[in-house]
């Protein structure tokens, strides 16, 4: 006989979405496509901008007071600036009912995880995550409901995340379509310094170095190569000092890939040369074989 | 009244392609679809690709022997890599009958119009060009009629260049829907230098830094970042090492660029980070605009 689907598992209640943005109102929509929230709470700081979030019909209300949305919300999800999450957190944290789970969408883990891992009221857990989707783009009218299918989501418990409070956050993820990956969050950091962080700053750098009489002569290598560099600047400063000990430790790495090759070429090595662009080639082509199915265009 | 159209203006007669791959099938196939070939040969190492591409109706020929196609041809593009351009150019000239012209697509142009300017028999004239099109996938598989429509093509004529042969190559260039910028190789492969070759290195050297571990967590941020280092590793040795003056100019210019990112970060300077990401955006988004209406995804 097959278990009967508990109604309360699929739906997860009053959810306040602190932040409204391309993330914030990619979640908010796939909620409230799927139906899996009694009524999603904006939380932001512009009465105007919530206004439109809501007239669009993203949001079910806004609220420019986070303790108010945090006293009737059954789950927060903070999508705000990363340096601005653990102490949106705490204050959500102080007005929840016993009970209320926190989770977040913060591209590094580490701090924010550790500033919350034992400072919460009892009754109220946080539980971080991660969901690599996104884009250079900013604001709500970017969103998209499908924002996370398919995609990785990583979710990062510590020592003191109860059963219950991971199984229902990551079930919240998972609700949106994403593929789930656990891990602790100084992992998580090490591994996004290298994958995302990493090209951030590397992309930066190249586009910084372009000198305006070629901009005529870019074309499609010159722009995918920089594409993420249009994000914003201050999100990025923030993310990047945030996980700063790690980007580090991989921009040194990345030194030496690039070493090699500007020795291959000052020494006119071609066999050298050949080689790193061969395993480079493999590297890039394994990922494509392993994120074809989660990536879109 | 309206001038009366001169046929031989609109048609380029035989046409040799010289490599049938994704540049070269491309060729062929917008000459085929726009009807601007009397007949297109195909030039290449093997038989069985020749009939295959004539098969799948790119070429209406495949030839084995340069100097027999060179000898019926009035035009040869050559598509090979860049480092068999110049002599296989002064092999099809010595077969040429008096009055053929030769272009190329070749990604650097100074070291072959340096070698090509004084050298051909005479009445065999060669025009350098450069199209900026194409992608990290390779053969005439991928080849595409569109290819260059809206694209930039720049032709690199030189001091012994006839005005002949500049206006008929730039008018073959823009036949394909290709708009034309004209200037001296040097000035091509400085430009290029920067636009393309630095770019592709620094995607190599990031793809070749991806530990094997971290793939799982690469999303669209270091697929795009990394695509161009899927292309040929020989082909783009032969590049950098032709270009290898301005490649390594260009990558001292970068790792400045990377350096003051670097520094920031390693001070925690928020404010000399931001400004480094807000003056890459703001170059990013220029090329954005200045390109985008010949940018294909």
């Amino acid at each position: 006989m097959s278990q009967p689907a508990d109604p309360d598992s699929r739906n997860f209640g009053t959810v306040a979405i602190v932040g409204v943005g391309l993330i914030g109102g990619s979640i908010a929509m796939a909620l409230k496509g799927r139906g899996t929230a009694r009524s999603v709470i904006g939380v932001g700081r512009s009465a105007s901008r919530l206004q439109e979030a809501r007239d669009r019909g993203i949001i079910d209300e806004g609220l420019l007071e986070l303790s108010v949305a945090a006293y009737r919300s059954d789950l927060l999800v903070f999508c705000t600036p990363v340096d601005r999450i653990a102490a949106g957190v705490r204050e959500a944290a102080a007005a929840c009912r016993p009970g209320t789970l926190i989770t977040d969408a913060g591209s590094v883990k580490g701090s924010i995880c550790r500033d919350l891992s034992e400072e919460l009221p009892s009754g109220v857990e946080f539980v971080g995550a991660h969901p690599l989707a996104g884009s250079e783009k900013q604001g709500f009218e970017f969103a998209e409901a499908t924002l996370f299918e398919d995609r990785v989501c990583v979710v990062t418990p510590v020592t003191t995340t109860s059963p219950r409070a991971l199984e229902r956050v990551s079930s919240f993820w998972k609700s949106l379509g994403a593929t789930l990956v656990e891990m602790p969050p100084e992992a998580h950091d090490r591994s996004l310094g290298e994958t995302s962080h990493l090209p951030h700053l590397v992309a930066a750098a190249l586009a910084a170095t372009l000198q305006s009489g070629n901009r005529a002569l870019a074309a499609s290598g010159f722009r995918d190569t920089t594409r993420i560099a249009s994000g914003d600047p201050d999100l990025w400063s923030a993310i990047l000092l945030a996980n700063r000990g790690e980007v580090l430790a991989s921009l040194t790495r990345f030194g030496e890939s690039l070493e090699r090759l500007r020795v291959a070429l000052e020494e006119r090595d071609s066999r050298a040369l050949t080689d790193v662009l061969r395993s480079a080639k493999e590297n890039r082509e394994s990922v494509a074989v392993s994120a074809d199915c989660g990536h879109k265009k």
